[in-house]
C-alpha cells in the first residue's frame, strides 16, 4: 500500500474516505455515479434502501456540527444501518483516555465504520492507520472534517453539485471565494476541481486570507473579487467564521462584505448561467447578499439534497457495495 | 387557502398542527378516532406499524425538552419512521444562521416532517408558512410547543382522556386551575372544550395569573378554587413553573398550595367521579397533593400513554395515512 | 418473593438485573450461556436478532457515561429493539420532579425495559420495586451502575471473559487490583467470582483504598501487589478516579504506579499465561503499563466485545427469549 494513498486498498478501490487528495478520479467518479442512483431514493415513498442493514455506523465527534452530524446520520439510516452518535468530548477523552484507546474501545463493539470529526488536522488518518493495524480491511473510516486539513465529503457534494449543472468538468472556470487560509472546504474543493480536470480554478480572498502555494496547486489568485469573478462558471463561497473577525485578520464584517461578499452586482460578472455554492451556515450580508442566497443562480439548497446521496454513496461504496 | 387555518388544505384536511384554535371539531374528533386505534398497538408484543417507514421525522426542538421530545420520538418509532433529534440551540442557530435558512437546510435533507418546539409564539406557524412557499404540501409541521402561545398535542391528549372517562363532551363542566396566563397547555386546553362543546368551562387561578378575554372565550373565571369546583367533571391542574414564583407574581409556594393546591378536601366538591389531569412535571405540594395525584381520580399516567396514541394519529394523519 | 432476591421471579427466573450479589449460579451460567451465542451475531454480515422488535428500551442515565450507555445502545440494537436515550440529569429532575415521577411517566410511554444508571447506591432497586408494584412484571430494570454498589452486567463480562480463556472457575486464583473501596466493578465482580466457585479470590490495594469486611466474603487481602499477584490466573486491574487523587487517599499518580501500576516486571509474578483485565477506561501510567495493556496477555478489548453479547444476553433473557 503506498504511503500516500492510505485510503486505497492495494487493489485500488476506497478502504476509507480521508481526504480528495491523491484521490484517482475514476474513484471520485464512481462515486458521483452511485451518488446518482441515490437521488431517486429520497424522493421515494420509502426512502430506505437495505444496503447497510445490521452495520454499525459510529457518528464519532470530538467537535461540535449538529448539521454535519445530522446528514451523515440521515445518510446511515436510509440506508438501514444502525447509528449511534457519540460526542465525544463531552465523554471518556475527558477521563484521560487517549484517542486510540478510545478507538479501540468502539471498534470492540463491532463497529463497520466511523465517521470522524475532529479539530485536529490528521486525527481521521491516525484512526484509519491504527484500524488497519488492529482491524485489517474491517472498519472504514470517513472524514467528516479535520482540522484545516479536509472535508472530503463537502468537496465530494460540491462535485456533484457542479456535474448536475455543468455536465463536463473540462471547459469550466470556478472560483473559490473567501477566508481559504483555514478553510477545510476549500482545500478539498480545490483538489477536487484540479483531479477532474476543470482547466482554470481560482482563489478569490485578501491577502491574509489566502494562503501560501496556490500557484503551485494550479490555482490562480486574485485579491479584487470583480476580476476574479470575471467570466465564471461556478463560484463556491466560502463561510467566514466570526473568530477571524475577532483574531484581527478582517478589518470589519461590513468591510469583508463590501470587498468579499457576493452582491447581484459581482455576481453579473459571471457567466450569466453561473451557479452559487455555499457549505452553509450562510452569514447572510456578510459573505453573500440574500438576494443572491435565494435567487435564481442559487444551488446551495441542491447541494444540501446531493450532500446526502454523496454521503450514502460514499458509506455504500466503503461497506462493499457498488 | 384561508388566512385563518394555515394548517389546514383547501378541501380541509390537516397539513400542519399548529393550534388548535380554529380547528374544525370533526378534525378533531377525526384524530382521536385514529388515536383509539393507536392506543392499542403500545399493548401489543410487537408495538410497530409501518405506516412512516423510510419517512423521516426531524424532532427540532429550539427549548429543551426531553419529555416532549421523548414523546414524539417514540410515536415515531412506533410508526416505523427514522427519527433525527436536534438539538438546536447549540447548533447553527448559535453560528448566527437564520431560524428559516435552518429549516431550508434540513428540509432539503428531505424531511418529512418537522416537530418544533420554539420559545417564540408563533415560530411554528413561521416555519409553515415557509415550508408551504417552497416546498408545497410536501413537509408537515407538528407545534411542540411555542412561547406562551399552543401546546396542541398536550390540548389533544387531554380531549382524548375525557373522552375516553366521560364518552360525552356536550353535558360536561371543566376546571382548568393555576397559571392560567402563561400557560400554552391552558389555551390548548380552553380551545379544544370549546370547540368540542363542552358547555360550562372555567378557569380558576389568582388574579395575576389570569390573562384578560377569558370571558370573550365563553370561560367562567373563579378566584375562589372551592367555588369553581364545585360540581366540577374533569380538572385539568397546570404546573406552576418555579420562575414564576421568583418574578414576584406570587408570594410562595407555601401560599400558592394552600389557595390553588388540589387537596383531597378541595377535590370533594367536585363531583364524586371527576377525573384529575396534570401535564407533567408535577411539583407535588406546589400545585397538586400526593394524595390527590397518587389517588383513584388522577387520570395523569393515562394521558401520558394516551399521548403516545395522540401523536402517532396526528404524524400518519398529516403523512396521509387515514 | 423472598426480600433477598427483588430481582427473580417467584419461580427463580430473573426479572430484573440489579446486582450480583444473590444472584443463583445457574442464572449466571444461564447468561453467560445465552452471551456465547450472541459472540457469533457480531461476527456476521447482518449484525441483529429480531428477539426485541418493537420492543422500547429506555437508556435512563442519571449520571453522564457514554461509554456505557453506548454498550446497551448496540446491543438493545442488534436485538432490533427501539431505543430512546435520556440523559436527565439535564431533564425534568431538574424542573424538581421526583425520581419516581419520572418513571412513572416514562413507563406509561409503554417502556419495557429500564437501563438505569445512577449516582445513588440502590436507585435501581427503588425504580424496579416501584415498577413491580404498579406495572406487575411487565417491566424489567437494568442496573448499569449506581453509585459504589454494583455493576452487574460489568461483573457478568468480566466471568464470560474469564470462562473463554479459562474454562473453568472451580481452580482459579484471581486477583481485583486497585481502588476495591469505591468500585462497584469490584463489587460485582468479587461477588461473581465467590458464586461461580472460584477458590481463591484476592484483593489487592492501599489500605486507604480496601473496605472492610472483604475477609467474611471470602476474600485474601494484600497490600503488597507482588505477594498478591503471585501465581494468579486472573488479574482484574481496576480503574483509579482521579478525583480520590485530590481526596487526599493518595499521594500522587507516580506513587500509586510504583505500588499498584500493573508493569511487566509485576505480572511475571502471575503464571505464564494469566489473563490481564480492565473495565476501561484506562489511566495508562498510573494503574497500568502501556506494555501490558497492549501485551499479549492483555484481554481487554475482547472483554468490550464480550460485553455486547453478555449485555444482548441479559435484555433478551429478560424480554423472556431463552
Amino acid at each position: 500500500m503506498p504511503l500516500r494513498h492510505p485510503q486505497l486498498t492495494p487493489d485500488g478501490r476506497l478502504r476509507h474516505l480521508l481526504t480528495i487528495e491523491g484521490l484517482p478520479p475514476e474513484i471520485i467518479h464512481r462515486i458521483l455515479d452511485t451518488a446518482a442512483t441515490f437521488v431517486g431514493v429520497s424522493d421515494r415513498e420509502v426512502k430506505k434502501v437495505p444496503l447497510m442493514r445490521g452495520k454499525s455506523v459510529f457518528n464519532l465527534f470530538f467537535e461540535n456540527s449538529t448539521r454535519t452530524r445530522t446528514t451523515f446520520e440521515i445518510a446511515a439510516k436510509r440506508l438501514s444501518a444502525d447509528v449511534v452518535n457519540l460526542n465525544v468530548s463531552t465523554s471518556s477523552t475527558a477521563k484521560g483516555e487517549s484517542l486510540l484507546d478510545t478507538i479501540d474501545n468502539l471498534s470492540a463493539m463491532d463497529a463497520d465504520m466511523f465517521v470522524v470529526r475532529h479539530g485536529t488536522s490528521g486525527a481521521p488518518y491516525l484512526i484509519a492507520q491504527h484500524l488497519d493495524r488492529t482491524r485489517g480491511s474491517e472498519v472504514h473510516v470517513i472524514n467528516a472534517g479535520d482540522g484545516r486539513h479536509a472535508h472530503p465529503t463537502q468537496g465530494l457534494l460540491d462535485m456533484y453539485t457542479i456535474r448536475h449543472f455543468k455536465k463536463d468538468f473540462r471547459n469550466l472556470t470556478v472560483a473559490v471565494v473567501g477566508d481559504i487560509l483555514h478553510s477545510r472546504v476549500a482545500r478539498s474543493g480545490i483538489h477536487a476541481l484540479t483531479t477532474l480536470g476543470v482547466p482554470e480554478v481560482r482563489a478569490i480572498g485578501p491577502l491574509t486570507l489566502l494562503p501560501d502555494g496556490l500557484e503551485q496547486m494550479g490555482v490562480r489568485v486574485f485579491t479584487d473579487m470583480r476580476a476574479g469573478l470575471r467570466g465564471v462558471d461556478a463560484i463556491l463561497m466560502l463561510r467566514l467564521q466570526s473568530e477571524r473577525m475577532r483574531g484581527a485578520l478582517l478589518p470589519s464584517a461590513q468591510e469583508y462584505f463590501k470587498h468579499y461578499g457576493l452582491t447581484s452586482e459581482k455576481l453579473a460578472l459571471a457567466k450569466p448561467d453561473a451557479i452559487v455554492m455555499h457549505p452553509g451556515p450562510m452569514n447572510r450580508g456578510v459573505e453573500i447578499e440574500s438576494a443572491v442566497a435565494d435567487g435564481p443562480q442559487s444551488v446551495i439548497l441542491d447541494q444540501v439534497r446531493f450532500g446526502i446521496a454523496v454521503r450514502m454513496a460514499v458509506m455504500s461504496l466503503l461497506a462493499g457495495h457498488g
